[in-house]
């Protein structure tokens, strides 16, 4: 996946590093290789990238400079939060001559209002930080994912990134009122609005967010809080068949609407892996079952959501649609069977090799999107173990299919464009996206075009190029 | 208000006529002024247009046509939905050049899923109609405003349309998963996904959304459902200060969370003009307030909602935010108390001329944007009489202002532009949207660049000259 700059950007000189570095000051632009190391690396290994300098700014004012500096100068700029993304968007080039911006230095809190429902954060905080700031108000901060001890608020608004909480409160984008974004000419745009209405021009906003930094760079966002639900009530429930998914899910929703904060699935190899490699990992059931439901209800009034949790499993169970269920009765025992569902990607890797994929499709086309992979991924490789798991209640599966058993990992991962070509083969005949929330960064480039029409194609070059005409940001990610 | 076009656009010909109505057939092609007629009035008889003819296509193929030939014809097309906007984006200018594209044919539910939560409809329904082929299959498609009769979803979509159920459900953009649009070289997008999430390049989606048709045009779109509630209480509770309206509201919003549907506000002069105005309206308290609050709590639990208001209720008027309450006992009254909310523009008629702003500001700033408006106002014409209402926990206030008794209309409406300036001056010092949900269209774009910053005016000239090149979408509107 080697990647060469597009030929009208320049190779920054030692001069133009300075310059650069005047910017930050020397403390914070880094030109040793081991001070480097940490931004350069995608946390898989699957993507290395080299670069003459990485900064770290530590004010909105600063990145306009640098990049007032990079458009002048015509060289690219990678921006980056906590280096957590699947895609490899926040990696540049092997070509040594994109700097990398990170933006992990800005910190600050500028403004968090209770009454409002609102908070202003600049990007380098990490998702946790928010978190805990909107929790100490009483307030909610609701994205919520296995990365966020080191994921950045600038990184999740420029995947849009999705999590566990989706399904309540939508995506890092449903979840932003305003942001400040600076150009790629250098200019500061300040959209920091609290605002739940406003209809006045184009949504910027939604077009930077998701952008992968391509279009702008994210320095602070207005986030949207929630009142904290007064209690949790959460439960696995076993499934004795694949079609039982969906009308279990309706049945949640249609008792709970928007109380149903989760719906989670795995399969029963997913959960066996879990159990194996998972130290402490309990297991609630004697009996395996073919699937399992991680199900959570909050409710605003105390002691009313578990009473409700157990008359929708009581209804599943006379349907036939659950075989056993187990609810926490106890803060501990929700975070047990919490940790079994997010204890998964961790758990894969003591199975060797796994090609992942990030799909998703309309609810209903879930159990034949299921059923029919596992015939294309057996067609490309027998023996191949598909571990079905994610966010069924916003359709998106965890596709990842993990090596069989004694097979080499070198040459069962020299599989991963093949069996995802099939695989997203399958996604785009039932409707659905080959990204439900990573992104196309590096790793699905190449294959954004063959599902995205000409002309939505050309749309997108063509905001591309009217946002960031000489082609300084982020080049060779997402386009 | 009068606007000619750009010079770069072309006068159609009488040649160019026939050819356009040849693609619709002539039965739909107007050309006769008394057939127009319906097509070239604002209904408030602000803006009164001219067009050489009125296109009434029934197909997105016959839309994709009508543009193909404008782009190479360099004609301008304004896109009509039901003729119902509140700033002039759909009428003509006065040029007679300009063709009215009516996407009223268009009626066709084309998928209803209520299994997946979504449908999909063309633009030319009207939202009543979309409503009701929701509720037919136990779902809710919950957009609902007052011209839901009239006004057609693909309008509601091109005005990021609000209304009364934002507070829980969110604006038309929020309910929206994916559109079909006929771009301005006449090419058909074809974005009818229904995914919750899909990170595959840019938000092109939320880009024609609230657009207001300069950008593209929406034929078809795919809406998310939500479970319809088991039940829902209303009550009308009168509020002794303005400043208890922010504690209610978060008092209601923290208990209730998101079975708050609604939490309207109208001034004791608001209300009083609905009951001076309006037939058969009936106040329910003895003595007037000075604010009243109109609260609506949505249930999935039979027999819970009532019980939760009361709790509400009492608990506010023990803290002193609520000085008398009256609960809907049945849907009949329910519906009474909704209508003195709904028949407040309406009666504000019988109260003479009546100058409208359509602004939101944060939650936290309501009341002192109610403070400091009504000041400058009556340093612009004393005697005028705010009648302040609208959707409070949206942040978004209609502030209508009614002449002084006894002053000549013309005179009084003449006085709109110093008064919009003041008004959205205070707007803009507390953060605020000069257009909550009804636009910018003609009315407010001179006013534009003057709230929005160079940097984001630039931004959005370089995405329209992107993607409409010759200008000939809706030209003369927003930008």
């Amino acid at each position: 996946m080697n990647q060469r700059p597009p030929r009208t950007l320049a190779t920054p000189t030692a001069d133009l590093v300075a310059r650069f570095a005047e910017i930050v000051g020397p403390a914070y632009a880094l030109t040793d290789p081991a001070d480097q190391q940490p931004y350069l690396t995608e946390w898989r290994d699957l993507y290395i990238g080299r670069t003459p300098v990485v900064l770290r700014p530590g004010s909105t004012d600063e990145v306009a400079r640098i990049m007032a500096l990079a458009s002048e100068a015509q060289v690219a700029i990678v921006p980056q939060g906590g280096n957590t993304g699947l895609v490899g968007a926040q990696i540049p080039s092997e070509s040594a001559t994109e700097i990398v911006l990170s933006l992990g230095r800005m910190k600050c809190i500028r403004a968090i209002d209770p009454a409002g429902a609102s908070m202003t954060v600049e990007a380098g905080l990490t998702l946790s930080e928010v978190q805990a700031a909107a929790a100490e108000q009483g307030r909610l901060f609701p994205l919520s994912m296995a990365s966020e001890g080191s994921c950045t608020i600038g990184g999740n608004l420029a995947t849009n990134a999705g999590g566990v909480a989706v399904l309540a409160y939508g995506t890092a984008r449903n979840l932003t009122l305003g942001l400040e974004v600076v150009t790629a000419a250098g200019e500061i745009w300040d959209g920091l609005k609290s605002l739940k209405k406003d209809n006045t021009g184009y949504d910027l906003k939604d077009l930077f967010i998701g952008s992968e930094g391509t279009l702008g760079i994210i320095t602070a966002a207005t986030l949207k809080l929630f009142p904290a639900p007064r209690e949790k009530a959460t439960a696995l429930a076993a499934v004795p068949r694949l079609d039982d998914l969906l009308p279990l899910f309706r049945l949640a929703a249609d008792e709970a609407g928007s109380a149903l904060t989760a719906f989670e699935f795995l399969s029963e190899r997913a959960l066996a892996f879990v159990a194996k490699h998972t130290p402490g990992a309990r297991l609630p059931f004697a009996n395996a079952a073919p699937w399992y439901v991680l199900l959570e209800i909050s409710g605003m009034e105390e002691g009313k959501a578990e009473s409700f949790l157990e008359r929708i499993l009581t209804a599943a169970t006379e349907r036939g649609l659950v075989s056993d269920a187990v609810i926490a009765r106890s803060l501990v025992q929700a975070q047990d069977l919490w940790r079994l569902r997010e204890a998964m990607s961790e758990a894969q890797k003591g199975e060797g090799g796994s090609i992942k994929h990030d799909i998703s499709v309309p609810t209903p086309q879930i159990a034949e999107f299921i059923v029919r992979a596992a015939e294309v991924v057996e067609g490309i490789c027998a023996g191949a173990r598909p571990v079905p798991f994610g966010h069924f209640g916003d359709g998106n599966v965890h596709y990842n299919v993990s090596q069989p058993i004694g097979m080499d990992r070198t040459r069962y991962l020299a599989l991963w464009e093949p069996m995802s070509r099939a695989v997203h083969g399958v996604v785009a005949e039932l409707g659905g996206s080959i990204s439900a929330e990573h992104g196309i960064g590096r790793l699905k480039r190449a294959e954004l075009p063959l599902v995205k029409s000409a002309a939505e194609m050309d749309m997108m070059r063509r905001i591309k190029a009217a946002l960031d005409p000489k082609g300084i940001l982020n080049p060779g990610k997402l386009l």
